[in-house]
């Protein structure tokens, strides 16, 4: 029995994209290249962070991606440029149809789970509006380190007071459905890249730029042995799938 | 005082993207950009499974990681296919300078620490004719986890018999040298990608391919906060760097 659902934040509720607007404002010609470099960088050193038992709140880590990311390719910033790129974090756009479905979803605890610090988070669930319909904004820094590590999402046990199975965990991050499903929790997948059209994309591969890397590389499920329990196009489908009462298959 | 060299293997003394003619023989024009993504998901998935607490030894993972490749550009190939391609990695090109490196090095205890699993370092260092230069090959599968996690690197002190301080190590991955670092052995990079060069071919965001991709993501040293004691442009320099007995600013 399903009582809480939890999402993720980053791609799952909001475009992290959103941010190449931004970006290419800052830096012409470049924004779609550094955005995507930016994110995977992020990415990345959360993961080699987490390895290492070196932890830095996601906000350090966001500001060494990025001024990573300039930095190879040349491009000057200082810290006050870097810090106001980084606040554009904060300010990214919630997919189009994520109030809706959260409305449709208002019978259940509701709840974000993210590798943003506490900081970011409210600053982000407050300047888009979401923050009505979630219970809890939590933050895997209480924990110290990153999902996909199992400590992170414990801290939804912590917070909620509900065990594993009572929890539907969703994400559009590969790693984040492997890591979500492997801890124990119910898993719906949102499938922002169909495989086809990314078949489609990757046809012609000397012709792939960054875009087609980046997803590529990030939009499809990870094969590290966890799939998800169900696979949405979006998530408009959380509330049918609600309503039959998460039956797998459904 | 330096008593041992530990050498990273893949894209330290051998060639990752030698793999690329083998691949690009089975799928025609499609060979960078495969062994590209392959590389970059075999390193993900090692990462990934280190933070999920889930381990599989590393030529699991690189078929795996091929597995997705394929997968997302609509590519088949049958399970022979995939062990055929998978045992390419242990037929790995050894850098032009790494046999006369190592004879000028003959002074220090030599070997390796890598991801790869027992067999297939085993394969891989009698298929180069590098083996009699060792003194040791160590698999990170006796930790069970991967680079950069400490457990890794302790197994140098546990097979050699030497505390980190007696131990330069040496690898041109990012992370493998964070990782080091923060373990605290004495650590020389193999710059493969100068910044300079990585600029230029930067310069133009949109022209930029999947090469170019690649080595912006994975030729750089990382910002998480552990910089080597030397960037060194080739193995050859190590010699030179032996003679003057390591001196820190050599």
């Amino acid at each position: 029995m399903i009582e809480a659902i939890v999402f993720d934040a980053y791609g799952t509720l909001y475009d992290v994209q959103s941010v190449e607007q931004v970006v290419e404002k800052k830096f012409p010609g470049r924004g779609a290249f550094i955005t995507a470099i930016w994110r995977m960088k992020q990415l990345e050193y959360s993961w080699l962070r987490g390895m290492m038992g070196s932890y830095a709140d996601f906000r350090t880590i966001t500001k060494d991606a990025l001024a990573y990311t300039l930095g190879i390719m040349g491009l000057k910033a200082d810290d006050a440029e870097l810090e106001s790129l980084v606040d554009g974090q904060n300010r990214l756009t919630p997919y189009p149809e994520a109030a809706a479905a959260l409305t449709s979803l208002s019978r259940h605890r509701l709840a974000i789970l993210s590798n943003g610090s506490g900081e970011m988070l409210r600053a982000l669930v407050d300047h888009s509006g979401l923050g009505r319909f979630l219970e809890a904004v939590m933050s895997v820094e209480e924990a110290r380190t990153f999902k996909p590590h199992p400590s992170a999402y414990a801290l939804v046990q912590r917070c909620l007071g509900l065990t594993p199975d009572r929890v539907l965990f969703v994400s559009s991050n590969g790693f984040d459905v492997s890591g979500a499903k492997s801890f124990g929790f119910t898993v719906a997948r949102i499938v922002r890249v169909s495989p086809d059209a990314l078949r489609r994309e990757l046809a012609e591969p000397a012709t792939v730029g960054v875009g087609g890397m980046f997803r590529a590389l990030r939009s499809q499920q990870e094969m590290i042995g966890e799939a998800p329990d169900f696979s949405l196009n979006s998530l408009t489908e959380l509330g049918p799938l609600a309503e039959g009462g998460f039956s797998v298959g459904a």
